[in-house]
């Protein structure tokens, strides 16, 4: 009889979230829009979107792409003497993360653009791999890639298995993101949303290169996410997942729509197993969209308690 | 024992491509890339690129994105008189085709752009749909969507049946195309890469929208190809297929690589059945590519030769 039960009858799909009404609120939001009835939603329209940073990996003490790009600016630093006098690259020498982070997801993709500009495409891609091979987490002693959370990869994997398509939306660099989402979250390159650079064509005899540029092209964050969205994706979610005010946008797109639709904020609680912050932090603030969350209906994860284990690691 | 043989030699997956060197051709490359040995590619790997105007549909004697514009331009022109001392919109009304073509597919973006400005995306896929449904072909008397390539349709569908993506990479308006392509061809939005118009996101109280902008984003033409390949897919192609020289970089961009790449080009030689255009043409012009293809070994489609059918109604 097992084969004419719902799938969510027979195992747990998400045995590291715990019982509670978020996790109900998840299986019935599945279960009803992929049964038929007045909520089902068509397999090609089941488009489900995620932040990135503090939705599916951590972002404490820095946001991991700028820990990235301070090793890279370092690394660089010899060649560039100027860079001592030079902000934000003299922010980087001497680690002074306020001014770094004033800047927002925007400064970072601009440090990001000036340490990687001439380099090919696949040059910085490769770049990227190796140092998530071999850069360490300062807290937990990891690579950053083993941050991830381990109830977000159950529910991507669990929404997959019910025919909706993951995609991630993030104010992070895409060719950032694009070398490792599909081995560490399963989501391949083409659909992974984010913040890009500008880049050119080049053709030298018989070899053709895409280089990159040292100009911002698109910063994939608050309203630029449903811009995103619409011009990569092509279709308006029914499920979207942030942690930040930066997913505002995303989560008004998503959920203000007829049919059913689910909002989710990851409401970092614990600071005990990861970190807790909210409506002050100068990383991943979050208070307009918490604010929001009741009046819209979107749910709030409450990582202390509806999360069994935060990384895979601990499982 | 059928279970056995590859698929190829099961029933010919090409009914419409005559034998010869070309349908081989297809056939060695994706029997070769998709059986273990030293050509094998990974499914994930397996991305192929195709033009749309003239390589997935015919483009005379106007591009139909032109035709499509022109029939906005006139029904919009009551509620805008100046537009009748105003260029483009004045060669619109005119029917003065050769200054409109002279801009290229930037222009015919401009004037999208101009009569789309202030309509959410969603209305405007809307009227997309709407014209391809009432439209026709001046001579062939058929909704533009009917005048899509029997052998490429074909092609598409054989290359998904071995695991390959199949993605359009079009100067055509991204907008313009999505409504339809997946019905059409079977390709989903996420998966057209096309010029696009910028856009913005507006909330109004409960209504979320996303609204076109009098501006142009991006023009996925020439150079744009690859940069846009890059954007938007993240993966270099192993296939790609055009019919102009405004394909050939992304022709340069798959097959100067290592290991197996097809490139492909649909010369238009058939006067009779379709039309008969390359070098001299104001619309699909085709004269660096085609000088190139035998230096580069892409593979020329000769219509005329190559193909059964033109269209699907000629089955
Ligand atoms: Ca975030
Ligand atoms: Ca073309």
């Amino acid at each position: 009889f097992a084969a004419l039960l719902p799938a969510t009858a027979q195992a747990d799909p998400l045995p590291s979230w715990n019982d509670g009404k978020t996790k109900t609120a998840i299986v019935d939001f599945v279960t009803r829009t992929t049964t038929p009835g007045p909520d089902f939603i068509a397999a090609g329209d089941r488009i489900a979107t995620f932040d990135n940073d503090g939705t599916l990996w951590s972002e404490q003490p820095l946001y991991f792409q700028l820990a990235f790009v301070l090793d890279r600016v370092k690394a660089m630093a010899g060649d560039h003497p100027q860079w001592k006098n030079t902000q934000p690259f003299q922010a980087v020498l001497e680690g002074d993360s306020k001014t770094l982070l004033a800047g927002g997801e925007k400064g970072i993709m601009e440090l990001l653009a000036a340490t990687s500009s001439g380099m090919s495409v696949e040059d910085f891609a490769a770049s990227v791999v190796e140092w998530t091979r071999t850069a360490r987490h300062p807290r937990f002693d990891k690579p950053y890639t083993e941050l991830v959370f381990q109830p977000m990869l159950e529910l991507l994997a669990y929404l997959r298995a019910n025919g909706y398509q993951t995609f991630i939306v993030s104010g992070g660099g895409v060719e950032f993101m694009r070398p490792w989402t599909e081995g560490v979250y399963g989501i391949p390159p083409n659909q992974v949303v984010g913040s890009s650079g500008k880049t050119e064509f080049k053709l030298d005899g018989d070899t053709a290169e895409i280089l990159k540029l040292p100009a911002i092209e698109f910063v994939d964050d608050g309203p630029g996410k449903p811009v995103g969205i619409n011009r990569f994706i092509g279709k308006r979610p029914v499920f979207a997942a942030g942690n930040s005010d930066g997913d505002l946008e995303m989560l008004q797109w998503t959920t203000l729509n007829n049919g059913p639709r689910f909002g989710m904020i990851i409401h970092h609680t614990d600071a005990k197993r990861e970190w807790a912050y909210d409506r002050d932090s100068r990383i991943g603030k979050l208070d307009k969209a918490l604010d929001e969350a009741p009046k819209r209906g979107w749910t709030v994860v409450d990582m202390k308690d509806d999360w069994k284990v935060i990384y895979p690691f601990e499982k």
